[in-house]
């Protein structure tokens, strides 16, 4: 049997940097367990758009379809600002989300122990905290038609776009929430703004179809988005699978991640449906930016991008226990208080670089 | 001249308890600082839903375009969730919001002092904290055409919103905390995804083109939505003014409020173009809902609506001074301990019922 395969898309800013850990670490599968992969890497974003011309090239988009799973660093920076929106390095991002057909977007919001004091929030608040965002990532506004801007005669413009959501895109996105949750703390809140939306009301009742339907033992609640926005910043231990739509993903998502207080640490992963040799589409990234403030100078924390990894052996290639050894090598390390610039406290120390968080977590497995 | 006049639309759950006490110090403005209103009152919500078989009469609407200011409660419980789309509680405010225009809606975020503690963030991250949320309330995905459900030949179904915003739309609310941050801390935030939706990026160019043109001397940032959940919760003070749209609006300012720790403390005013005799087109109401589980026992806090009338004093009435004397008044109860059930930290205390603290309230003035 072949290899499995990795495409490595490690993209703008720290993409290349936090990559480059990662990589360390697929060696070392490769020569101390024993799993090789066949990695081959190519341009996203940014560094795309300089020899392309555009975010992803066609080339790219099609071998990111043949490989089992997509590695993504990051996207973005000042130089692209500049851009046409349909060149802008996020489309090149969005192009692999909705051409692999990636729609469930699991965003792990983790507090480890040993940087609990990180948080903005109380300690007794987000200690222990372990919720998991399942954001659908291929539809909704991202990508609704009719969109974009007119000019009217008088001069004055309108600027639209459209909110739309199927049955099956709502049932499909549904079921992961529901698989993860029997895995996890059995509880799948969905949400919505069902009181405003109409879109939101079709959600709400084809999440409970397929409850009702194919997950009755998993307990489901709802709940209006802006009140989920209040409950993750109140009691986020409340949660333990939370489903929502691409917008409102998008932001719950990235609020629990602060609520976290670490960042540079969290991983995801973006699944769509089984390929022919039984494994889903997948891409993995970590949740922060480009950073392009801290890029190229060693800084970046490459914890997020490993974890990414992690996730990446544990849903595509069947290695749960090597995922979950990976992450404790992960907790070893921090517990030793090995810290990157990132995790520094008020009370200071010397930060480690990039490589050298890379090398304590290789040397931790 | 006529005295000002007021149409107080107390709606469900806890709304007529907490408004009960504005009412009292309406007639103490009157008798105390010979400020007269005009009073009246009428049904919204629920209550109007179980008399008119609607939840906002026309007769109600056409008496709220003709007054000086609505005072409204709160809307909405678990004896309406059955009501269809068109006929539930919310459905009375947004009628309201839309036909009288109020394009402006100002969600104060602010920290009291004496209730640090009660936020779930660390107190130096909330204390002190003062910020002002401008949501624009009239348009967007919650008015945008078409929107709707529909079934399609194989039984399958799609949902549909539109978000939908002009040049004019989003002036007019620029304008707003534009005016608004010249009055504070000189700086304005606005929040939108112009790296994914084309309506963001058409609010981008506007809100700058009224910056430049017409208020060049404030300090004017853009910032993803995304991002600004996240700011929200890493460090809230570095904003005064927050300029976003309705839906962004509807999540973020709830995300803000719960920053503050004190939700039942949080007033809200929404702010239309100047009628005929100069005052602008104004209802206020407290952020909380109609909190049913504790409607009727008398354990409401009645802070955030007797704020609401604050600026009901600063905004429709040209009595800013008497509306810091408000403020003032709450604050000092608060200082003296003074506790709603709500308000009662772990180490307990007798709370103090909705009457008892608007008559504290009263005294303090
Ligand atoms: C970069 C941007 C297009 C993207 C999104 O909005 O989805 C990002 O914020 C994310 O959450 O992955
Ligand atoms: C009750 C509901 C319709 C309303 C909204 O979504 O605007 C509420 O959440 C608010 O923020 O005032």
């Amino acid at each position: 049997m072949a290899n499995p395969s990795i495409l490595i898309l490690a993209g703008d800013g720290i993409g290349p940097e936090v990559m480059a850990e990662v990589k360390k670490i697929i060696t070392w599968y490769g020569e101390k367990r024993d799993l090789v992969f066949d990695v081959s890497e190519d341009l996203v974003g940014g560094a795309a758009y300089d020899v392309h011309g555009v975010p992803l090239a066609d080339e790219t988009m099609a071998k990111a379809q043949q490989v089992d799973a997509v590695m993504l660093g990051a996207v973005g920076g000042p130089k692209y600002d500049v851009l046409d929106f349909s060149v802008k390095p996020e489309r090149g991002l969005l192009r692999l989300r909705k051409e692999m057909d990636l729609f469930a977007n699991l965003r792990p919001a983790q507090c480890f122990d040993a940087l609990a004091d990180f948080s903005s929030l109380k300690k007794d608040v987000v200690a222990g905290l372990d919720i998991m965002i399942v954001r659908e990532l291929t539809s909704g506004v991202y990508f609704g038609q009719p969109r974009g801007i007119t000019t009217l005669e008088n001069g004055s413009r309108v600027g639209i776009n459209t909110q739309h959501y199927t049955t099956e895109e709502i049932r499909r996105v549904a079921r992961s929430a529901f698989e993860l949750a029997k895995r996890r703390g059995n509880k799948v809140c969905s949400m919505e703004k069902a009181n405003v939306m109409e879109s939101g009301i079709l959600w709400r009742e084809e999440v409970q179809w397929v409850h009702d339907n194919e997950y009755p033992e998993v307990e489901l609640s709802h709940m209006f988005a802006d009140n989920g926005a209040m409950q993750l910043v109140r009691w986020p231990k409340q949660f333990d699978v939370i489903l929502t739509d691409n917008l409102f993903g998008d932001i719950l998502s990235d609020c629990a991640a602060m609520l976290t207080g670490s960042l540079g640490m969290l991983p995801s992963a973006s699944l769509g449906a089984p390929m022919a040799n039984g494994r889903p589409k997948a891409m993995y990234e970590p949740v922060h930016g480009s950073a392009p403030d801290i890029a190229g100078q060693g800084k970046a924390n490459p914890i997020a991008c490993i974890l990414s990894f992690a996730m990446a052996l544990r849903y595509s290639f069947d290695q749960g226990d090597e995922a979950s050894r990976l992450e404790k090598a992960v907790e070893k390390v921090l517990a030793d208080g090995v810290r990157t610039a990132d995790l520094m406290g008020p009370d200071g120390g010397t930060p480690v670089s990039t490589a050298e968080m890379g090398a304590k977590i290789i040397a931790a497995l």
